[in-house]
C-alpha cells in the first residue's frame, strides 16, 4: 500500500478510537456484549481471502463485527477483576512501537530499546520508592518489562530454583525436592508458575485466621520442617494487594524469615504496587527491602495499556544465571565485554519488541503528579461506593482497600442470587469471588472515565438487582 | 488530554512513520546505530517528570533520541538472524488493539477477542495446509497466539510433561525423571524451555553426519534406552528450518517414532513454517500429521509485527489439563458449560491483550496470494545472493535454503576476520554462527523493501569487507 493510504487510514482509526472513548465516557455503550457464544465466529468467513482487501473496509468491519462483541475494560461501569488501564499516551506509543518494528532481545539488536527500558524501570523504581538495589543505576539489580505478573512470578521462581540448588537446577531440573511457598490468597498465576517451573503444587502457608494475610510464624516453621525433611525451600511469593480482597502480606517480616534461610522472596504487587506512587499510601510493613524481586503491573493502575508488567530484581546475575541462553548466532562483542544488558536473559522468550516506549510515553505525558492523582481519585470513588454499600439495608461491606470494594448480602444464597443477576446485566461488570468460604462481590474502581456520577449510577444498577433478590 | 489532541498527534505519528519507512526503502538510514553503550542512557533524564509533558514533544524526542539508536530490522540491508517483519496493516491493527484495550483471558472477558483468534488460527492452519485436527473447527485441537516460539515450546513442553506423567506432574513436578529431546541445532529457546519447565538439560539426539538434521534411528534407540533405564521420555522437539542453516528435521519419521512410544512431538517451524503458504514449497517429509503441536512465527515472514507466534495443538485438553488455572474470581457460566475456549488456559500468563486483530488485518489486507508472493520474492533474492557468493573467488556457499544464505571463506581465520569487520559496519547486518564447528556468515532475506538492487548493493558492501581480509 502507499504511504499516503496508511496516513489516511491511521487518521481514520484515531478518529474512530476517540469517538469510542467518548462513547465510553458518556455511557453510550454497554460494558458487556449481548451475543451468545459463536456470535463473532458466525460473522467471520470460514476461509481467509486470496486477494488483498482495503484497509478502510477492514477498519469498518472491526467496528461492525468486533467492537460490539468486546467487553469494554475501560468503561466506567467495568468493576470486574482489577482494572486494565489505558490512555492516549499509551496508545500513541503502541502505534510508534509497532511502526518502528524493533526487536530488542540483546542490547546490540536495538541499543535504544534496551537503554530506554533500563531508564524507565529506574524511573519507576524511584517513583515507587523501591530500594535502590532494584535499579540498574546500582549496577547490581534492575528492572525489566514482562508481559504479565504471571511471567514475572515464573521468571523469579526459576531464578530462585537455580539459586537454591546452587545451579544444579539448570542441568538436572527440580528433581522433586525444590519447594515454592505461598498462601491460598496468592493469585492463580503463582501456583501456575510453580507448576510450569516443574516444582509442582506450592506449599500453602496458612493465613492468620480472620485475615487474608500470611502467618509468618507458620511460614518459618514450615520452611524449617521442610528443610529438616530433606526438601529444599527455594522461593516464597508474598502479595501486596491480593486479588480477592486486596490484602497485603507482611512483606518485611517475611523478608526477614526468608533472608535468614536463604530463600528467594518474590513480591507480587500487580495491582496495589501502583499505590506506592503516593507517599501517604506507602506501608512500611510492605516494603520490599529484604525481597529478591518485586513486580507491578503498570497496565493495571498506571494508565498504561496491557501488557506492561515491571519486574525488578536485586541481583541481576541471579536472573541471568537461570535464564541466560547462548548460541553461536547470539554471540556478541558488547555482551562478551560485559558492558551491556541483554534482556533476552531476563525473560522467557528470546525475542522481544521494544517494550519500554509505552511506559516512557505514559510517565512523561502524565507526570508523576497526575498518576498519583489517578490513584487518589479511584480510592475516593471506592470510599464513596463503600459508603453506599454500608447505607444499604441487607448488604454488608466486607472490606474496602485502595480502589477495591468487597461486599455481600446477609445470606450466601442472596449473595449468589445477586451475582447470578449481575452476570446477566450488560450495563455492569462485577466479579464474584469467595472469602473465607463465603461468596462475595467485588467492585474495583479504575476506569479513566469513572467519577462520582458513574459510581452512583453503577450502584443504582447493582442495588436494583439486589432488591430483586429476596 | 482532549480527544482532538490525540487525533492530531496520532496523525503526526503516522506521518513520521511513513517518512521512516520511505527512508528505509531508499537506503537513507544506516541499519545499525552509531553510538557506543550508554548513548541513549546519557540522553535521558535521571528522573521522571513531576508534571505532564506534551505528547508532540515526546514524539519529537522519540525521533531525536530513540530512532537514531535503533537497529532497523526492516532495512533492506538487515540480513541478521531471521527477519522480524512488519506492514502498514499490522501497524494499523496495533493502534486499534491498543485503543480498544480489551483483555481476553477468558471468552467472557472479551468474546470477540477469543472467537476472532479461533478463526484466524483456523484460517492460517488452512492456508498452511496443516492437518485439520489442528483447527478449532475440528472441536479437538486449535490454534492460539503466543508471544514467541520460545513460549510456544514451553507451553507444548509442559503439556507433554503432564501427559507423560499421567497428570502427576501438576502436583509433584518433574521429579527428576521426565526427559525432553532435541538436537544441538534446535533454537536456544528449546533447551531454555526445558530448563524453565524444570526438566533440566534436554537429551541431545545426534544429527546425521554432514547434515544438521536429527538422526531418527538414534532418537528411537535413545528413547528406548532411557525408558529401559527408568526415565520417562516426555517430549521431542523437531525443527522445520533451523536457525543456523534452515535445515529441516524429518518430522514425519520422527512423528512415527514418537507416536509408537506415546511421546509428545512439538515442531518448531518459527521461520520456515511460513513457506507452507506456497504449495510448491511444502515438503511431505516435514508434514506434522503425527505431531502434537506446531508453531510458526507470523512475525518472521508473514508481514506481521512482533510478537505474533501461532501455536497449534492437536488435543486442546492436553494443553488445558497442564495449564488450566482456576480461582473463585475466574469462575464463569460459559466456561462451566464447556461452550467456549478460555485462552488463559492455553498460555503462561493469565491476562492477554486481543492478540488476533493484527493477524486478521494482515491476512485480509494482503490476501494469501500476496503473502505467497512475499515468500517467493525473498527466495528469489536469496538465490541471487547465493549466486553472487558462488561467483566470488575465495568465498564458499555453505547452503541456500528458502530465504537464507550461509557462506564462509576458505579458512576459518578469514571468515572470522570478515565477521569482525562486518560487526563494525553500520550499513549491513549479518549474523555470524557456527556449522560443524566452523565459523560461517548468515544472510537472511526478508525486508519488505529488499529487491535485486538492494541485494547487489548489500553484497558489494560484504564483498568489500571480504576483500580487505586476506
Amino acid at each position: 500500500m502507499s504511504e499516503r493510504a496508511f496516513h489516511t487510514v491511521a487518521a481514520d482509526a484515531a478518529g474512530r478510537l476517540t469517538d469510542h472513548w467518548r462513547a465510553l465516557a458518556t455511557g453510550a455503550l454497554p460494558v458487556v456484549p449481548p451475543g451468545p457464544p459463536g456470535t463473532t465466529l458466525k460473522a467471520l468467513p470460514q476461509r481467509p481471502p486470496e486477494r488483498g482487501e482495503d484497509l478502510a473496509d477492514i477498519l469498518e468491519d472491526t467496528w461492525r463485527t468486533i467492537v460490539p462483541q468486546l467487553v469494554h475494560w475501560q468503561h466506567p461501569h467495568f468493576l470486574g477483576y482489577y482494572p486494565t488501564n489505558n490512555s492516549p499516551a499509551s496508545v500513541l506509543a503502541e502505534l510508534v512501537t509497532a511502526g518502528l518494528g524493533a526487536q530488542g532481545m540483546m542490547w546490540s539488536t536495538s541499543p535504544a530499546a534496551t537503554e530506554l527500558e533500563q531508564r524507565v524501570c529506574d524511573w519507576l523504581a524511584h517513583a515507587l520508592d523501591l530500594p535502590s538495589r532494584f535499579t540498574h543505576e546500582s549496577g547490581q539489580g534492575g528492572g525489566v518489562i514482562q508481559d504479565s505478573a504471571s511471567s514475572a512470578a515464573l521468571v523469579a521462581m526459576v531464578a530462585a530454583l537455580n539459586r537454591a540448588s546452587a545451579g544444579r537446577w539448570r542441568d538436572h531440573g527440580t528433581e522433586g525436592r525444590l519447594r515454592v511457598y505461598c498462601t491460598d490468597q496468592a493469585n492463580s498465576c503463582v501456583p501456575k508458575a510453580a507448576r510450569i517451573a516443574g516444582a509442582g503444587r506450592p506449599v500453602l502457608v496458612p493465613t492468620v485466621p480472620g485475615t487474608q494475610v500470611m502467618d509468618v510464624a507458620a511460614l518459618a516453621r514450615r520452611l524449617d520442617a521442610d528443610r529438616a525433611a530433606g526438601l529444599v525451600p527455594a522461593a516464597v511469593v508474598a502479595t501486596v494487594g491480593t486479588t480477592v480482597t486486596c490484602a497485603t502480606d507482611p512483606v518485611h517480616e517475611i523478608g526477614t524469615v526468608c533472608r535468614e534461610r536463604g530463600v528467594w522472596l518474590h513480591v507480587d504487587a500487580a495491582y496495589a504496587g501502583s499505590a506506592g506512587l503516593c507517599p501517604e499510601l506507602r506501608d512500611a510493613d510492605a516494603r520490599p527491602d529484604l525481597a529478591d524481586s518485586y513486580a507491578v503491573n503498570a497496565h493495571k493502575w498506571m494508565r498504561t495499556g496491557t501488557p506492561c508488567d515491571v519486574l525488578w530484581v536485586a541481583d541481576r546475575n541471579g536472573l541471568t544465571d537461570a535464564l541466560g541462553a547462548s548460541a553461536s548466532y547470539l554471540s556478541d562483542q558488547s555482551t562478551d565485554a560485559d558492558e551491556v544488558v541483554d534482556f533476552k536473559d531476563w525473560q522467557i522468550p528470546l525475542g522481544r519488541p521494544m517494550r519500554a516506549l509505552k511506559l516512557w510515553y505514559v510517565l512523561r505525558a502524565h507526570g508523576l503528579e497526575e498518576l498519583r492523582e489517578v490513584v487518589r481519585h479511584d480510592i475516593r470513588l471506592a470510599v464513596l461506593l463503600a459508603s453506599l454499600v454500608e447505607q444499604e439495608h441487607g448488604l454488608h461491606l466486607v472490606t474496602r482497600r485502595l480502589g477495591l470494594v468487597v461486599f455481600r448480602a446477609e445470606t450466601d444464597e442472596r449473595t449468589q442470587g445477586i451475582a447470578r443477576r449481575l452476570a446477566g446485566e450488560p450495563d455492569i461488570l462485577c466479579t464474584a469471588a469467595t472469602v473465607d468460604g463465603r461468596p462475595v462481590l467485588r467492585a474495583a474502581l479504575g476506569s479513566p472515565y469513572a467519577d462520582e456520577t458513574t459510581v452512583r449510577r453503577a450502584w443504582s444498577i447493582i442495588r436494583g438487582h439486589a432488591a430483586a433478590v429476596s
